[in-house]
């Protein structure tokens, strides 16, 4: 099938080739940019014969509301526009009836897999009516992994997001779980060979997992991680769903204090640890430490 | 070569089993037990060639430390005691020094694997002297998997118990990760498929596991969970982990909230929200949930 | 001065009266209410004079929508309008921006106090520019409690709701706290006397407060509790704390838990416990707890 | 009444001039101390009459347990000892049981009041048998802050030092609640004057209490608390309450945040966010940022 695709990015670019691969013909778009198939979204449209799918791999908000806006334009009735951005779920509702108002499918589509899905396939999480989806399927067939799993029609309008944001949730708890764990190991002076226990745990245990051979991974290139800081950004999604579950009053514990634990890393200095220095200070005479411009 | 095992639960008779598969020969020992290969402790110490290993696979605390006491007197110097049950690490220095002082070496066996561990093959944590874990490395080499992970000498007397104790801690956050997005995609009226959601992500995702592949057939089971209570036991690995971190002053926040939620799970009515629900109505007049018995 | 009352419910009666005390007119207004002394919006605009100032006291989100919709209506250059309510701070802005449209001031206030805010006076914590701030300052005067504290400006508009949403953060944890070590002291054998010890914390220690002292009157009320369901509802300031926290990249552990456990509270049976509890048994043969259904 | 008082140090000092000020005897002792009243334990033991009560305030651990040994051969049947320092709850059944054998009372006790105490009065909780208690009851009396708080018999041996171990895990998260709401309240740009915000909610409000009476004379010595860094250190009292609260199986989320929060403020930087770090890189080609040495 052909398919039009805007964003040409890291992964946009990666997932044009997969898609190729796969016998596809895409017509990728970005703006300034040398591989891009068209110089235009309207070239890009023009080259594609209706019925139409164009993909986004666009950075969220306002970035991708302005392609939104000009698609809705620039498509007919019977098109399906795919936003595989990290999109909050809670814009896809809005893309769906604006471009809905004018007879344009939408489908939602969560997107994982980094720098190696080229090779290994894309896990795609995607969410909207089924005959919206079925126009996108030979597109998801090609990005999916290969074996049964890697793929899912999540459910209706934002279920795809939904579904990769929880995705992303679960991996900052699992990534916290394996560095929680990294730094008791490193602090026990009985523990002397730390690298060599996380190697062992890639077989045999009940904590086997990707993200397990990442970790060995890294220990191999750094074995106590002393060409790093402990210092972690955030992409949004862990924060979006903190607040969904705010929403629907689902505690997240393990979730929400690996994303605060990330809040902290980027702090200098706590602010909240001044005060409870300075509440010591006043009610105990306990030595504080000054700052050190003090 | 030769093993006394001391204990045939569930853990102990499998890995028997798989001893005996890898063609050394054990001699088991459990009081009233009709598979024992031996009718007391002496018994089995008088069926081995010395020097002796004996490995026991006997609950933690007092149990343990009666055969250890036991042993002290019947083994004889050049002899190896491993502790492969659940002991907390704190207990193995003061094992290690009860037998040195006999001339028994002592080396203290984590082990993973549960009811999988016979055909899988059993994840192993020792912590011990290098001349004494050479005398139990053929039934190191039967009992682990299968692959270069899955055993390793993490250091001294104490490490293969901490290295466990640090894995089923890991374990209580990657499940509590795993099970605080399940309720939060079951929340979201938008996500319509949560067990085919879970079964997409076992390929290509950050997150596949085996406590994911172990998620979808639990689900796959029972799809909303609906045979079973939100009660999760706990089984002291996951205390002793939190309580080693304080000891290192090693900040856990997942892993704590991880145990905590478990705590909470196992109170009908929780004492500290009916002192919230008390202050509540003390200052505000709010509307409080009496108690069924008021 | 005289003022305009919207919202005569259990706060808004009670600030109607202390007002009164303080020499004050009091137009009173809300809909279906005997006791209002005006039938409609248009007549309490209709009964004060110009440069009028009208308090709102409604619930938030559209009912307070509502009112600022009419009252934009309704009232002229020059006037002030007042959301005395518990507004999300995000919607001060909105309503600043649409009363300034016709030349309308607007200031926001937190108002604390509950029941006994009639004879103590209500804890102020107000929003807006200083010119319309200025307008409503009797009024202020009036409501706020005796002494230096309990009332302050504490910025632009928005500041007065924010300042208020974090003060009921606090308040959320330190009933946690609170809560908490009840708990504790309840469930350790050597405490035989848990009421007592809270009493004797009410002079010489670091935690005395208000609401210490408000566990005491429960505790009289209740030695043990009995009469209260472990259930603890939310009053939406504790989730758009943890709102605001995300938005500024702030964690705020002890705030947050505090909300996760009222979520907890309300559950009958706790989904991911239940996740949990089906991973054990997957991979342990852990013995689980079966739903009374089952 | 005569006491006799072992350790005279910033509270041992200020608790022996309190006492004097009720009209009692007091002969104290710490080694090394010009100040002290007598030249050993021997000539302080010498000069009391029978039945002698000796209060301890000597760091908990060791040291109070090398002058509980040397007690037990001083003192007499019918004396008492009083533990008055920090020691773990653990300890008290240890050393009432040791000096018990000799016919020696034992009483526990916890004290609150830090350098206010010498005015305010110390608040006291304490644990033993009656008889015990009876007999340092003056002493109890002249230290207590006036009123009918400030000290309580919480129960048998141990109840006191548990009491006041709960007492200050709730003071940290306590703490901690003003710190997140301070800092959150300082991150919001509407807010002008976080300061008089505070002030202001020290009439009127839920959280009114002496810890925000003293972050408010905190933020009039440095307003933005620039002269303090993010570091606080912990006394042990917060480990033991989480410790014991894992004893009995009571999740304290509140209170364990808190801790966990010092343990993060005095890392300079963090190991396990290291680990996230490196995971991130690993699985996406995620910028990080590397070590200054790197």
């Amino acid at each position: 099938m052909q398919l039009g695709l805007v964003g040409l990015g890291k992964m946009g670019g990666n997932m044009r080739e997969r898609i190729r691969r796969a016998g596809h013909t895409v017509v990728g778009y970005a703006p300034h940019t040398p591989s891009a198939d068209a110089h235009s979204l309207a070239d890009m449209v023009d080259a594609l014969d209706a019925p139409r799918v164009v993909w986004l791999m666009v950075p969220s908000g306002e970035a991708t509301q302005s392609v939104v806006d000009e698609l809705s334009d620039l498509l007919s009735e019977g098109d399906v526009v795919v936003d595989g951005g990290n999109s909050r779920w809670t814009d896809d509702a809005r893309h769906a009836e604006q471009l809905g108002a004018r007879g344009i499918g939408f489908v939602d589509c969560g997107v994982s897999g980094g720098v190696w899905g080229l090779e290994n396939g894309y896990a795609l999480m995607y969410g909207g009516d089924a005959e919206h989806v079925a126009k996108v399927q030979p597109v998801f067939d090609a990005l999916k992994p290969e074996g049964d799993a890697g793929a899912v029609h999540a459910g209706k309008v934002g279920a795809g997001h939904f579904a990769k944001m929880v995705h992303n949730g679960i991996e900052y708890a699992m990534m916290q779980a394996f560095a929680e764990g990294w730094e008791l190991l490193e602090a026990a002076e009985e523990v002397t060979d730390v690298r060599e226990v996380f190697r062992s745990w890639q077989e045999g245990t009940v904590i086997r997992s990707w993200l397990l051979d990442l970790a060995v991974r890294a220990l191999d290139d750094d074995e106590h991680l002393e060409q790093l800081r402990g210092y972690a950004a955030d992409s949004g999604e862990g924060r979006w769903t903190v607040e969904a579950a705010i929403d629907h009053a689902v505690p997240l514990p393990a979730i929400t204090a690996s994303l605060f634990a990330r809040f902290s890393s980027r702090q200098d200095d706590s602010p909240q640890m001044k005060m409870v220095a300075a509440l010591r200070k006043q009610f105990g005479g306990h030595a504080v430490e000054n700052a050190k411009s003090a």
